[in-house]
């Protein structure tokens, strides 16, 4: 299985390290997913890598789509998206 | 070309209207464009098509980047996201 980085309300360089963290242990593909209004933190992340951390980052698939949470007894459809990076 | 849509802060459904306006004008193809926070709107703006409008919709390819902007007299780095639908 592929490691997985979740993207939270952290500042952007932790999950930065996050990667660099997985892909030093050896992993050679990382998966980003983020939910909401994270999205866009999603893309900053990579592209942050991309460009000052990981120049040869390939960016191997990007799935979007919706999730239906259960929050206070009430369905909310939120969209996620997840991106697939490869050393 | 391809019709483009940018994503700015008005709310969802304009764009989702913007979207199938462009197909009903014989257009098999509509890239949506967003900077910044509004990535994720860009992504709910699909979500939102394939579950309500145009079941049969397909999400050709998803491009992400970071793009330089000049705000009063300084460089930014903003990521953007392209998405390309087809009918």
């Amino acid at each position: 299985m592929i490691p997985q980085v979740i993207i939270g309300k952290k500042p952007i360089l932790r999950y930065v390290t996050a990667c660099l963290t997985t892909f030093n242990r050896g992993s050679d593909r990382v998966v980003l997913r983020a939910r909401g209004r994270r999205i866009s933190s999603c893309v900053d992340v990579v592209n942050t890598l991309r460009r000052g951390f990981l120049t040869d980052l390939q960016v191997e698939s990007i799935n979007i789509g919706t999730e239906t949470i259960i929050v206070d007894d009430k369905q909310r459809n939120v969209s996620f998206i997840e991106i697939t990076l490869r050393r």
